[in-house]
């Protein structure tokens, strides 16, 4: 079954962005590549608030990769076509349904906080793939704000990379296997 | 002279204890080893908070630990010993050169958060070392609360161990080696 990766670049206070939204906190060294997750992912979704962060961090007006279709849940925009991706108003549940129903790669959850907020509660999440950059930036938007009930995981990757960057990856421990 | 080592275990999303004080989803796996660390400090400092919930949390009405002296830093509590503990209610910055001053080993800050806002916001903490459970838990008190500048850090060490723990440590890096 596709797999939702929620996969993000902290601060070590886990930070996804400055209270401005700004990154300029992230790196990535040159050791470390994010290709062999590309090659694993066909979907990318986010928040309103990641899309318009991007755009404007990007100085574009479209967020179109190739090989990626991208989805933007949203309250306020109107459902259609937007800036190289597709707003949708549906409920991260029932969407998520409809993507899994549909054979592809595995689903990247961009963020933001109030997005993974609303896919943990609903246990949507399978996959954390989590960059960890060495600075403490002291305030700003949370990974993982308040709102969503224990959730545990199992590490299946732990790697150090030169500038102090260390990536993390773990699997969601579901009920069957006797983890809340 | 003397490192000031902020050392604790969090949950993944950065908590460490629930809103309640408990701290129930922690755990220490059977290849993991506090001895190493203890061997390295000789001195122990905390917030009230953390102290009461210590003696609540262990049934006890001290915290006294042969080879480890302990402070306490209170802006209530009257100074003076308390509960196998010495109250201090000096400032963080005066009480850390008092303490520099005296010849020892290095010099343990267990927490909370509160007080590691107060020590970070005067840049005392020199080392970091975190474990961190695979449980994201939702709400809690965060070891790093906002309210202190950026900070800067290299990783010195990161290990793996059973049942998914990592433990992490890093080193501050300060404006002579030209980071902030």
């Amino acid at each position: 079954m596709r797999r939702i990766v929620l996969g993000l670049g902290i601060s070590l206070d886990g930070y996804i962005a400055r209270p401005d939204g700004s990154v300029d906190f992230l790196f990535m060294p040159k050791d470390y590549s994010m290709a062999p997750f590309f090659k694993t992912v066909d979907v990318a979704i986010m928040g309103r608030k990641t899309l318009e962060a991007g755009l404007r961090l990007g100085k574009t007006d479209t967020i179109a990769t190739p090989g990626l279709t991208c989805y933007v849940f949203s309250h306020t925009l109107p459902p259609g076509e937007r800036s190289g991706a597709t707003v949708v108003n549906d409920s991260p549940k029932s969407f998520v349904q409809f993507l899994r129903k549909r054979k592809g790669k595995n689903i990247w959850h961009m963020g933001g906080g109030e997005l993974a907020v609303e896919f943990l509660k609903d246990d949507l999440i399978d996959e954390l793939y989590i960059g960890i950059v060495p600075k403490l930036i002291g305030e700003g938007l949370p990974l993982f704000p308040t709102g969503f009930p224990e959730r545990h995981f199992r590490l299946l990757e732990n790697k150090s990379f030169s500038q102090s960057l260390i990536s993390l990856k773990y699997e969601r421990l579901r009920k069957k296997s006797k983890k809340s």
